[in-house]
């Protein structure tokens, strides 16, 4: 029997408990809150008020249009990107921060097509019908535009649609509403054999648990700015290539769909005519949102604090024994209260949140628990989901949550009517 | 003989001068800056630094991922584009923001071409060889991927070549190099009785002049949100359609290419199968940069505030009032040093900017000048480009900067090669 004692003592014994003073959870935690959305929008950290106060106020009021060299704001995306390197297994100048999550999935998705494009045989690209639905939008737009088609299936029936009719197989690492982690390696390995190539999206893996895209020979990657990695509502995310693609992508001077002059191998000749920026740099479109970009970089930050505490393989562990411990007090706090753990149970093979189905009242139980100050979110149909971000939820924080679910699904109050009341966001 | 008093008396008199004081312009003020660079990166309005620091301090900090709800995250970008609409012509609604304008063109592009690909004997995507250049690489790829092709022509050449091959005329209404401004209803309507639909570019006169793009009938339309609206650096922009578009795209069930979550019909659903949202609504694919958005509507607001005082007619006159007063200076006190005018004489054919080329030393003369405080900018390959806002220009910074800029001149300062250090960014 776990007690909230022995929580407290896991948090005083923990590596990484000095990093959650990073974040400035100051006013949440006086309210009460137990935050545990993460996975959906990343907690703010303590340094960012003051970084973006300097970029409003000195760089852009005073330094006004010079601070593009003067505060260096031409080399801050790459500076970031770079960083973001480090935590997806990719090298200096592979990566790129840009636009949104989607929109690099348009600008890569496009790479492997084109790729793929000597290959008329292939005729199909997969995916899973229970990815993010942005991605499946995405790709279904592109390959019907280069003649293909969008096939989508069931997690467990990917491994068989590998063959000679696949051009490319896409997949988000891990599942934004199940948290259900692929492996990276062995589905790319996979794909490969069968000819395809493979584009993963990390938006609930970078920042959370170690990613290697290029220990995994992965071809393309984006990934997502506010959610592990604490950049801010909306902030800019990035993409990756293979350094086969990208040489690939020189030698054919090939250009992304939404190729514009910042991406151009002479940006400030403003030519008519399009040149490819050398590598990665292709990617880039236009003039990022500068506020949105230096805040990412204080959140990215807070990442790179943990590698003298083990980095992103004790946030992992860490991560693990959150997870492990929230499904532990669920099942036993919560038992006969017809929670549904959907998250697999094998700790190797989800990302780090736990999701439980509730048949007939996910909704209103989400909305009573977080009345109750403990913040999660709900996925249509049926998901109560949970993200653990190892750099500042505590031990007893999921014993708090866990007591509060309890009382929520004991008392019955969920069922009152002021909890089905549908806010625009859930 | 226009002095330096006459300058400080048309200040006086200025309907608009209490305006100014809606921007953070003391820092710049204190260091003897004069900026006329506006129409690349407007200056910060001074409610901005505490609206940021509300966002991220309490809204993003506190709020977390209720903010969505609790402080209006999910209607801001709609808020927003409205606000626009009244500075364009156009009605609730019709506008939204997102993205950049590059990705907003690419959007608008598309369904421009969708509308035109029942007539398949138009084979042409016409716009100038000097838009501005990412415009041109995005309209080339969706002309090629249409099976179009792009055709770029000189200004005065557009009208002859409106016939029955053109599918689609997209045209910056202001040059970004020099100011020039296209007649955007005789063109639209030339445009329209030879069949073709037009998209316009505001990136530099959205803000700066009266658009009314209802009036003009026009099609489609993006621009910028970091300019003339005074958004901040890499602001989110924004993009229309006439109504009769966004009904046949309603009738059409049509998807713009980077659909997405946040502009289905049902966000929330997170279904896989895409169903556009009503009208402009499937314009928007995800969730924007926040603290960018949430800047940009106290610059958009900072237009609004003219309102009282005579509203965009009144910055235009004032915008026109300093051309006239910045070209007369500087044709008389600089003349013989080669500088050549090359935005149009006639205002009524100009917008709030006025370029100078300079054969031999463009680059050199604008970076003697920003060492002397004086802030315009360089295009290649000879261009001084001066931007003008009339919300906080004044006459008498007119005056001051040419009397640096003839002090450039006639010192021969600039022919120094400290000043031929190529910047990153210039």
């Amino acid at each position: 029997m776990i007690t909230r004692r022995d929580c407290l003592a896991r948090d005083s014994a923990d590596p990484l408990a000095s990093l959650r003073a990073q974040f400035a959870m100051a006013g949440a935690d006086a309210e009460g809150v137990i935050y545990l959305d993460g996975n959906s929008l990343g907690a703010l950290p303590a340094a960012t008020g003051d970084r973006i106060k300097a970029v409003v106020e000195s760089e852009w009021g005073v330094g006004l249009i010079r601070s593009w060299n003067s505060a260096g704001w031409i080399d801050l995306g790459q500076r970031i990107a770079d960083k973001i390197a480090t935590l997806i297994g990719a090298a200096p100048g592979e990566v790129v921060v840009a636009d949104s999550t989607s929109v690099n999935l348009y600008k890569v998705l496009s790479a492997a097509l084109a790729i793929q494009k000597t290959r008329p045989a292939r005729a199909a690209v997969v995916s899973e019908r229970t990815n993010f639905p942005t991605d499946l939008y995405i790709a279904d737009t592109l390959a019907r535009a280069h003649g293909l088609e969008l096939v989508l299936a069931e997690t467990d029936e990917i491994p068989a649609l590998l063959d000679e009719r696949v051009a490319v197989l896409m997949l988000t690492h891990v599942n934004y509403r199940t948290g259900r982690m692929h492996r990276m390696a062995d589905i790319t390995e996979a794909a490969h054999a069968a000819g395809a190539v493979v584009v993963w999206d990390l938006a609930h893996s970078a920042g959370a648990l170690p990613v290697d895209l290029n220990g995994a020979d992965a071809d393309f990657a984006v990934g997502c700015g506010y959610k592990y990695l604490n950049g801010g509502p909306g902030a800019p995310a990035f993409a990756w290539a293979h350094a086969r693609h990208l040489a690939w992508m020189d030698q054919q001077q090939w250009r992304q769909p939404l190729a514009g002059w910042l991406g151009h191998a002479a940006p400030f000749a403003f030519t008519p005519d399009y040149r490819p920026g050398a590598g990665m740099a292709r990617f880039i479109c236009g003039t990022p949102p500068m506020l949105s970009l230096a805040a990412l970089e204080c959140g990215v930050d807070t990442l790179l604090a943990a590698e003298p505490f083990g980095g992103i393989a004790a946030i992992r562990d860490k991560s693990i024994a959150l997870t492990e411990l929230f499904i532990a007090l669920v099942e036993s706090h919560c038992a006969g209260h017809e929670l549904t753990l959907v998250t697999p149970r094998a700790a190797g093979a989800r990302g780090s949140q736990a999701s439980f189905a509730h048949a007939t009242g996910g909704y209103q139980v989400m909305q009573a628990l977080i009345a109750r100050g403990v913040i999660g979110d709900f996925r249509a149909p049926d998901i109560l989901r949970f993200g653990f971000t190892p750099l500042y939820t505590r031990f007893v924080d999921v014993w708090d949550a866990v007591a509060q679910l309890e009382e929520v699904m004991t008392s019955g109050e969920w069922r009152e009517p002021r909890f089905n009341i549908r806010a625009a966001v859930t």
